[in-house]
């Protein structure tokens, strides 16, 4: 016996071949009933589109890559959770990986990707990527960059305004009277441009104060996690003059300076005062819950997917724009104290 | 001019097609300097490997799909760290899918999956998936299951055993002289059968140590997030009798409740001990830390990962393996105090 075609499905659900092919691939909506007239169908008739030989014939995969530097950084995988059910939505599988903030990896990923045709395109978010890499990465292969670097004339940019985010959040520091604030997690150029953006806004808020900046009070950090951001609290609070207040270039480094300042019996908000960046659940329910920037996870999330898709639909390469989703500061106990009770 | 082809590279390069297969694909380990002469060569000749069709040749996609409830709960992107890099080795990509623990969308995945060779195989950590749903499914299709679930004879099982690792946790409360501990977790059949195993060990503990149950105390969440632990603490300290302990059925879980323990201004461990599941990072920079079960995550994944490589690489459908892996009981701040200082 023959194997089932999707036309056989389609006549004995009675409805159009296109609709079969909308419930098999997930291009357009379908009603409920019609829905199961053709799943009933589909399990009656054991049909298996191939979808390889499908793909092979209109040179799609169906697939999406989100690459992220790290997944057990959380803000990577809330952001994962906000992108992965607007891409089903419009039909299209995630594929995910992470780089470790390679750049070799990451410059070999750019490179496959666009070579090996296993996805339609990419949401990228680069951590060690140089402007070079992607200077020499094919123009024609969808790709919408995530996070705070700046904007690549090919490729798409969504990110929030990093350094005006960073200013916000230190000014929030200076406003409360601290005048020794440290800021942990710059990192060195290139690999580091996104980290070097927060401490540009780090800088302009004392500007703005007309403080000065201690050099000294920078600290960078290896990765973004909180055994780094533990270990640079660590060399801060064995200084002879520590500082009062700790700007984390995100929530999980200044958990994990969090952490190593209680463990030395200080108070928080009293003796050091903290902000982080992100906006991560686990923020929220830290002891004390920490003030954080909180970018629109959502906003950032459907204009990638919008734009990739916008990308992968149209049949030249689209000049690159940059867009920026809105933040906000959200103050809780780790710089305002208790009273009022946080969010 | 005709596209470069496979032999055009290996002759370019002076190695053999094999080995550009293996640079290509991943298939198997190429030496730096041979990788360095075929990527020179791929670049010289503007080689592109036709994935899709050579995948279309022998019935292979090259990638395997991890499939979990949450994407936000950190004990999988945890262990979804700990996959990637195992299957990279192997030559596998790897696609992430969450499927919210909604059981139609878990049922779909298991047919669509078999049905779309999307994917070679699948690891799969299911939550709302009931042992019916299971035997429905292609017993061809090349499947390994983690978590808690007892185990079906087609697909295999790796996890720790959690029966064991429960009673465990609970013990160490009683031991500690706790009499009134609460379960937060608990969830109904058949979804929740991971979280009635958890329960079935907190009865053992009780049990061997001829403690009645209180059964107001084991509570249900319908997620295992920070809110539900929150939401759980928050009604079991409004009672007359609260608990003077509690076990988190995963550490996300427990970091709500502890959250809601100190924000009500009780000590822990004093006023309320309390343990988690999962060991995961953020538990270790908890204030204070939390006490957790450890499960062995790097014996979970190379596991999982080779035994569905076994699976797809195997003629004919392989009976069902349960592979336990070890866990150990990690005592910290949160049920033994600041002193010892904690790991």
């Amino acid at each position: 016996m023959r194997d089932a075609t999707l036309r056989d499905v389609a006549e004995l659900a009675g409805v159009s071949a296109r609709t079969v092919s909308n419930v098999v691939n997930g291009y357009a909506p379908v009603t409920e009933p019609t829905r199961e007239k053709v799943e009933k169908a589909i399990k009656e008739l054991g049909y298996r589109p191939n979808v390889l030989a499908r793909n092979l014939a209109n040179g799609r995969s169906g697939q999406i890559a989100v690459v992220v530097p790290f997944l057990d950084v959380p803000y990577f995988s809330e952001l994962l959770q906000a992108i992965i059910p607007r891409a089903r939505e419009r039909g299209y599988h995630v594929l995910i990986d992470q780089t470790d903030g390679d750049p070799a990896h990451e410059r070999e990923l750019i490179r496959r990707g666009a070579r090996a045709a296993l996805f339609d395109g990419m949401i990228y978010s680069p951590l060690g990527l140089a402007q070079e890499d992607l200077a020499e990465s094919d123009p024609t292969f969808p790709l919408v960059l995530l996070g705070e670097r700046s904007s690549n004339a090919f490729f798409d940019h969504v990110g929030i305004d990093d350094v005006e985010a960073s200013r916000e959040a230190t000014a929030h520091l200076i406003g409360l009277g601290r005048r020794r604030i440290a800021a942990i997690g710059d990192q060195p150029y290139p690999t580091g441009e996104a980290a070097q953006l927060r401490t540009l806004g780090y800088r302009q808020a004392h500007a703005d104060a007309g403080l000065p900046v201690d050099e000294s009070l920078i600290v960078q950090t290896g990765r973004f996690n909180r055994a780094d951001g533990a270990a640079a609290m660590r060399a801060l609070l064995d200084r002879d003059d520590p500082p009062d207040a700790v700007f984390g270039y995100n929530d999980t480094v200044a958990l994990g300076a969090l952490h190593e300042v209680l463990e030395r019996g200080l108070r928080v908000p009293e003796d050091i005062a903290l902000i982080g960046y992100d906006d991560i659940d686990e923020g929220r329910y830290a002891n004390p819950a920490i003030s954080t920037i909180s970018p629109d996870k959502d906003a950032i999330a459907t204009t990638a997917v919008e734009r990739l898709l916008m990308r992968i639909g149209s049949k030249e390469p689209l000049p690159g724009i940059e867009v920026r989703a809105s933040h906000r500061l959200i103050a809780r106990q780790s710089t305002v104290g208790r009273a009022p009770r946080a969010e």
